[in-house]
């Protein structure tokens, strides 16, 4: 039976431009699988708890040698592992924050990558490919090649790289300029804000289906 | 009076080669400046709260119509800030974890860049400006040109971008390759780590002056 495990990121509710999308790709996705089902995880809503240095220590010792902070912490690894590898496709929205990932997104990262349970502690492949996994990310501003800040987003090359050393392949759908219709001096971009929400619409729908019309 | 600004994130507590070269510069500094007083901040053992989208969104709204968690958290940017402003040295001890900065360190970013606060609302011009920001990188890896793995490092770069449009010009001294005594993969690398450890005691030390001998 496919699955869809949906992630969501942002802090910012409805307003979120990012969650708007996730739940289009999530829609359409339902849409082409109705026999689907789907797990919904908000590291906005329900943050995950930083991983402590006790924690982290866990992944350089025997498990015998536990301490029970550790046991708990490698079962969380394991539950956010098994999330990603019940499904055969991942939908995760990712907004940038300050020009990186929000630190709900590095935690939910910390804690999954853990030698011996996301990584073949022999040979350190990544043990979580084999399935579509989709970032889309949102960002503020623009910083396409000869922007002033080209090179300042942290958020999608980070999550693409480190999300590779578990095996994943993830393929980043991007829209940016989502500030131009709020902060006042981004005015005169808007037309380019809309221009590269369309197109983040056609690259949605092109990968997940056109949106469900209402029935009728 | 001279005044140090002394930040840790490192999750490893003892065992943290971050905070043994934070503790070195600031011991140096306070050599240096035997009237100087000192804040410690310590964003492992203290986290910061997680920034919420009710809390950013007072970025957005006059002060009048704050909510009381817009209140608090403008408040907190204030005290953070206003940390900054109060030292003429600042050292922040940066360790790199799955390619990325701590995401208490990207909290306590989230936290500072508030227009109005932290920026000129009328210019964007940052407003930390004017001392010595010395941040203390550490990386597990080896991340130079011509490495497997050069630009994976997303914590050094991106954190003196986002302090520049605070107004500060952030220095890095970078220690690398300090897991080469830990992960027995790694072991080839010990003389080039220890290389790398001698040449940040060296950068420090030019910065903020030789150790402290030992009293007689």
């Amino acid at each position: 039976m496919p699955h869809l495990l949906h992630i969501d990121s942002s802090i910012q509710g409805e307003a979120s431009v990012s969650r708007t999308l996730t739940a289009r790709a999530a829609q359409a996705w339902k849409a082409a699988n109705p026999d689907g089902t789907v797990t919904y995880r908000d590291l906005a809503a329900d943050p995950l708890p930083l991983l402590t240095g006790e924690q982290n220590y866990a992944r350089f010792l025997p498990v015998e040698q536990y301490t029970p902070a550790q046991v708990e912490a490698r079962a969380l690894t394991q539950q956010l592992a098994d999330e990603i590898l019940a499904a055969d496709t991942v939908i995760l929205g990712l907004p940038l924050y300050n020009y990186n990932a929000p630190a709900t997104v590095k935690t939910w990262v910390d804690h999954l990558v853990f030698p011996g349970v996301t990584t073949d502690p022999a040979t350190s492949e990544g043990l979580l490919g084999g399935r579509k996994f989709q970032v889309i990310a949102t960002r503020g501003g623009g910083y396409g090649e000869g922007t002033p800040r080209h090179g300042w987003d942290h958020a999608s090359p980070w999550l693409v790289q480190v999300l590779s050393t578990l095996g994943i392949e993830a393929d980043v759908i991007a829209v940016e300029l989502t500030l131009a219709g709020i902060v006042p001096a981004m005015e005169p971009l808007k037309p380019l804000a809309a221009e590269s929400l369309a197109a983040g619409h056609r690259d949605i729908d092109a990968v997940f289906g056109e949106p469900v019309a209402a029935s009728a």
